[in-house]
């Protein structure tokens, strides 16, 4: 009974199903689109199904969808061998290692842009989404849960729409959600938000009845977030961003309520966000892809005015918590289409605080954010190039060093390039931060050599550079050399023994 | 006399100072804003003077234009020894060689973006702005000639002002000029452009009377560009790009009108425009950053309605016909700063078809447009990331090979990534096309090797790429392999003696 009033159009109600029957309408070499960004908001029972089936019949369809996915579902499909293709990002060991083996073939892209792709054709059609919702209204439209994702252009694209209701999710979350369409080329309109809280859209995906091809009903929290404590390391680094902030207040250059931030996801970003807590700033705002723990810690020290984002993301500990309080968050909120949040238009006007993570850094300040040496992917470029390229100021962060030291995520050369120098302003390291703007590349060099590198590296990385420097140009390499240190890693274990270094003449 | 009913204000006449007094107001070590964008609308005496000043008395300038300038200044400036840094682009020859040797540093940027870094104070504060004029209004505010660039920005924050009213440019061309400034974070205003053809702005730009510091008259035509007639080899990139596009439109993905295009420099961009002009595609509209001869060949071929640019960069014969027929291209241009021309924003609404030339691609559709072999700059990065980034297509064009087949464009991995493989969609050269939309990167690589590699690198290029996949990774590289192209260029003088592939067994 509860249940059914959650659907508002009564004439819905003989099609709610069971999950494996939803699962049916999913033929073999289907598109499907499925809600869930960030293990939030996602499909909790007719996915699951599905790979269940697949099993057994083999069935293999494209599955594309906002985010990553929780409760192991992309686990339990990469094994189930039911995912031919898969987009636009994936967070998930199992899948990681069928993508690197070519298994199934996985296409990662910018989050901001798959809606567009959809519209204008460069994927094939969707023939089946899947909405993980609160309820139905009368007229079809549809509330989502924690995330919105893609779930507006899914519902507007796909041929049948199948709707998880979840109730484990309370109906209050109703209005925390602001779903704008914007509309397609040639007629694509102006996004006219101009602050963070600023509504422009409404509460509920719109959806023509007549497509609702089943509804599910679950009762299942979302996965919870891995929160990592702070370390000596991620305090370090936050310390640094901190204190950079405060400079640029000091210059006039930001106000005491710095411009809205982005965060990505890790403990590094969630360190710099606990730091905010106990800062001098005040009257934050986040225009961000998901909102974890620390955004609801910062609304708790009265330190955070309004947060923007895609989905939320949380422990399960502030779950709990966000769901018993949801008055004391909801008009402090708003969930919106990744679009919308990633939109180069938006986060260039609003002028975003962008804070992501490297998994290298090379002496010129590019970026690798997705490849591990060059070749086997980790999860994907998510959101990083929407904000880097668009924020006011560009900010990535990494450890020095990883693996005991064996690995310098510093390097001559990074061997994958997601971001380029003319997309990041600042590096920061535990050894400290490069302010790279407005330096030139042997600047930038300098820079990152003297405040980012780990000790143990520096003067393999200085030679290199010397050494690069002899050949002359802009940006100096010495292109036979640049991969070395991943050849040393490959051959020896390590990073750290560099033979190309005791040839160098003259350096260090 | 005619000189003088340039000046509209009257208290303005006594400002009017010869170019030699002009330059004794640029001090050494002070930061100059200077008009020109592509050859266009530059200062034409004022730098020239100082340059030969500077020889002298060795000042030295840090030198902020639109883009690339006319008339041999940077050449010039740079045999003066007259910069210290230079920004944010350039094209000359023996500055290049300057930056390459480190006798001057160079801050290559994305075009659009200078204006936002000098209002929020990432570059140093702007001493004298020098700002070629046709005219000055009663209120202070100037009309332009055949640039806008950067110069509404430079007026608005230069502490002093010198205009060069050129009198070689008609007054008539007051009217094609849109100026609109976008505002400072965190008040950046909407850039409320919907169609092409749109006038958000003013005519002239807004500048404090007060600020004007001297007036100097010239009498000058803007450098010419060069037109490099289109060959066989530009055409058949011409043809395939065109026969694309058809497909779009028979596919329904597009009109018969397309969308807003965009078109770098050089000879394939303008053979691809000169091709629209015996196709079908009617009612064409440009969004582009400069406009060339083959703008107004499609004008004059009744193809093109309307363009908007940031400059117009001709020939000699064409700037005549410009001038000279003005009442008939007026209404059908508009110039625009190029924060607006380049931004994000309307780039991304419009969904511009961007043309862009590489000097390099690699296997997953990387493209290199700035850097000889990964070390020594060309150019510079200039418009192409702020389209490519943004578009909705972004097509990136390349001969297969240069010097005589020694090098091949199509590598295994770019020695220098300015665009990454999520914003190239099409890689077009001589051979063929290879559309790279929803695909992965495995894909990727096949569809370039098989489409767009020349005969005589192909096998050497899928040998690497056969190996590269036995490693295995979502990118498969060899990376200790990857710039041994590279290597064979600087050893031997050609690329194609790859003593590697005899290594690789079981491939081709």
């Amino acid at each position: 009974m509860e249940n059914l009033a959650r659907i508002k159009n009564k004439t819905l109600t003989d099609k709610i199903i069971p999950a494996k029957e939803a699962a049916g309408l999913i033929q073999n070499g289907m598109v499907v689109a499925a809600s869930g960004f960030t293990k939030s908001g996602d499909s909790k029972a007719v996915l699951l199904a599905f790979g269940e089936r697949a099993q057994i019949d083999h069935s293999q369809i494209t599955l594309i969808t906002g985010a990553s996915l929780g409760q192991d579902t992309d686990a339990k499909l990469a094994a189930a061998n039911a995912i031919s293709l898969r987009l636009p990002f994936q967070a998930d060991a199992t899948m990681r290692r069928h993508i690197n083996s070519a298994q199934l073939l996985y296409i990662d892209e910018n989050l901001g842009e798959t809606a567009m792709h959809l519209k204008t054709g460069v994927f094939p059609a969707i023939d089946i989404a899947i909405i993980e919702a609160v309820c139905i209204h009368e007229d079809g439209s549809i509330v989502p849960t924690t995330s919105v994702g893609n779930s507006a252009v899914f519902v507007a694209l796909a041929k049948k729409v199948i709707i998880e209701i979840n109730t484990a999710v309370p109906e209050e979350i109703e209005g925390i959600h602001d779903i704008f369409l914007s509309g397609s080329y040639p007629e694509k309109a102006i996004i006219p938000i101009t602050s963070v809280g600023q509504r422009i859209g409404t509460g509920s995906i719109p959806c023509d009845p007549e497509k609702i091809a089943g509804i599910v009903f679950t009762h299942k929290k979302d996965s919870p977030a891995d929160i990592q404590p702070a370390d000596n390391t991620t305090s370090k680094i936050a310390g640094y961003i901190l204190d950079f902030l405060k400079n640029e207040v000091a210059a006039g250059r930001l106000t005491q309520s710095l411009l809205p931030i982005q965060a990505g996801i890790g403990k590094v970003a969630n360190a710099v966000l606990q730091g905010f807590a106990n800062s001098d700033f005040e009257h934050l705002t986040m225009y961000s892809e998901v909102l974890q723990d620390s955004a609801f810690d910062l609304f708790d020290a009265g330190k955070l005015d309004f947060a923007s984002g895609s989905s939320i993301t949380v422990s399960e500990a502030c779950y709990q918590r966000v769901f018993d309080n949801l008055e004391r968050y909801k008009d402090k909120i708003l969930l919106r289409p990744q679009d919308i949040t990633n939109s180069a238009e938006v986060i260039s006007r609003l002028g975003t605080i962008a804070i992501n993570t490297a998994l290298e850094c090379d002496i010129y300040g590019n970026i690798n954010s997705s490849h591990i040496a060059g070749t086997h992917i980790m999860n994907g470029i998510g959101g990083s190039a929407d904000f880097a390229q668009n924020s006011y100021i560009s900010i990535f962060v990494t450890e020095s060093t990883c693996k005991g030291g064996t690995i310098s995520r510093i390097v001559p050369m990074v061997s994958h390039v997601d971001h380029s120098e003319h997309d990041v302003d600042i590096v920061v390291t535990e050894q400290g931060l490069a302010d790279l703007r407005g330096l030139a590349p042997r600047q930038k060099a300098e820079a990152i050599i003297k405040n980012c590198v780990h000790p143990d590296y520096r003067e393999m990385l200085a030679g290199y550079y010397a050494e690069a420097c002899e050949r002359g140009g802009q940006t100096p390499h010495v292109l036979e050399k640049a991969f070395d240190w991943y050849k040393n890693l490959r051959t020896t274990g390590t990073m750290q023994r560099q033979p190309v270094l005791t040839e160098i003449p003259g350096t260090n």
